[in-house]
């Protein structure tokens, strides 16, 4: 198992990301990380640290793509990216995978370009797992694709079914497709045309779900365009930090209620975790020809070792043979 | 003061509706409301409250529309719903203004065709106001409008800017476009347009927002597509509330954990309060020409209580008069 990682991209880059590659190579020995970045900045916060692993090398990569530039301009402005020269390792089968916690729309556009998309798939999607009151709800596509075609959004049902059946180990996980209500004649038209492919296909399909449902668990996978889908993920981030703040200024009302919070600690410490989406790892772009798992981009060290630990997995359990196998069945049935 | 309360719609309809109908009337004498519903089981509802105030009456509406109903087909096969005769009673000068918890599009619907949309407004909008740590933000639009055009994005902006001067009493009071990234280049194409609407107008806009600044109150008017502002106001409702079970699990795990919650009470009630949405009322549908205040559907009689205080201050505050204003003021900028 070989595994790019985009040391320049993140907030927290490229400190949290070489801790997190170490971390990852210390917890599985017979991975090889290839750091790829500007070579004197990650061989000096490797060498900050005593024991790196021997399997834990630097690829030097002259530039990086700033949070603030035009993804589609940079890739082709600065052909020694960090993200771009981590797809050159995947396209060349020097690394098996890459992960990135920068600019998302320079992962998607160089993965695109460089893996080119797997036969049949006409657009890579954004899938994340997010917890719920039950097993996690996978969300596609939270920002790859902003007006995608009914055809689009039925074939991210298809992806996030493999990657759910393979990865989750769930048979027939349930789709929905995001609306504004339950009812087929609800949203636009592009929606209505989903349903139907969807209602066709032979996906463990129910129908429309609203916003209520991502969270609720209702369905295992929740379809949507990737506009919707960003702001949804975006909205509830941020919600649970906006509710423990004013949580915090309630309980500092008084001693009791202070109290009762110290000793409920654990318990907060315990739902942090639970709620915390660098638990999860990165989030896979299914449908290109090669694996590209997308952190978040205040990842730090321990959402770094995850998102490898995401990226193994989609390399074992051989998810884009299994989507390829998908994409040749449903064409038979068509035809 | 002359309300109509539509008293078949919500989930706890007619009960709660006819309960928060008589909160309000106590709290506000001078008003006269009026509920509007079948007859006989609106007053088997009142009879069982032993001082319903004078000021409190009955209007008789035949039918309802029931949430599974398409809302254009049922406004014009049932002409004797609930919604539409308090519609009916708002046109004809009967009311100043109307409730209802009941079907959403109906309520748009009904507004739209019996009392029209305002001189010069193209799209009527409902505007959200939602808790944030400083002042509330007002969402616009959740949900009257699917697919807005430019120019309707831009008037979402001026009617929400003239509600939250003339009712939050904020002068000049900030608009952002809710997108999936600060840059200008970000979004779908309506949205770049709408942008440069904004820009050139004499509205206060900061530029797009994202997800997460909704709840952050980086703006005190967020401007988006019903459809995101749907599934934003639906996942935001939702996550309160799986938040709050997730972290009843842990805190049940031991007794330590337990016996702080108990002494936290006061703080977790007061936090439910502060962002319990029935403490904000209703929703005010912008750009029609009357007052239309669309409450939730699981509101309780304190929720409609609070959507009679919106629907009167909606009208003291001339709001339709002050949105005509800014649009004749934006004409001649034009011109």
């Amino acid at each position: 198992m070989r595994i790019a990682v985009d040391a320049m991209g993140g907030d927290k880059a490229p400190r949290e990301i070489v801790a997190g590659a170490i971390l990852a190579a210390k917890a599985w020995p017979d991975y090889k990380i290839v750091l790829v970045g500007e070579q004197n900045l990650v061989r000096a916060e490797l060498d900050k640290h005593p024991d790196v692993p021997k399997t834990v090398t630097v690829h030097h990569a002259g530039s990086f793509i700033r949070m603030d530039e035009s993804a589609s301009l940079a890739i082709r402005k600065k052909k020694d990216a960090s993200v771009s020269i981590c797809a050159d390792l995947a396209r060349e089968g020097m690394v098996d995978a890459f992960v990135t916690a920068g600019h998302t729309g320079a992962a998607v556009v160089a993965s695109t370009l460089k893996l080119r998309l797997l036969d049949g798939i006409e657009r890579p999607g954004i899938g994340i797992l997010l917890p719920t009151l039950g097993t996690p709800t996978l969300l596609i596509d939270v920002g790859a694709n902003i007006d995608p075609k009914p055809l689009h959004l039925y074939q991210y049902a298809m992806m996030g079914d493999v990657y759910f059946r393979y990865i989750l180990r769930k048979n027939r996980p349930s789709v929905g497709i995001l609306n504004i209500g339950e009812e087929e004649t609800k949203g636009t038209e592009h929606i209505k045309e989903a349903h139907q492919l969807l209602n066709k296909s032979k996906l463990h399909f129910l129908g429309n779900v609203e916003g209520r449902d991502i969270f609720a668990g209702t369905v295992d996978i929740v379809v949507c365009d990737g506009f919707v889908g960003n702001v949804v993920l975006k909205v509830s981030e941020s919600i649970a930090g906006v509710i423990g703040k004013l949580l915090k200024q309630q309980l500092r009302k008084n001693p009791m209620t202070m109290l009762g919070a110290i000793l409920a600690k654990p318990a907060f410490d315990a739902l942090k975790k639970e709620i915390d989406y660098s638990e999860y790892g990165g989030a896979p772009l299914l449908g290109v020809d090669g694996v590209c798992i997308i952190s978040h981009g205040s990842s730090d060290a321990r959402a770094i070792k995850n998102a490898i630990r995401v990226a193994s997995e989609f390399v074992k359990y051989e998810i884009n043979q299994h989507i390829l196998e998908a994409v040749q069945s449903h064409q038979e049935e068509e035809s």
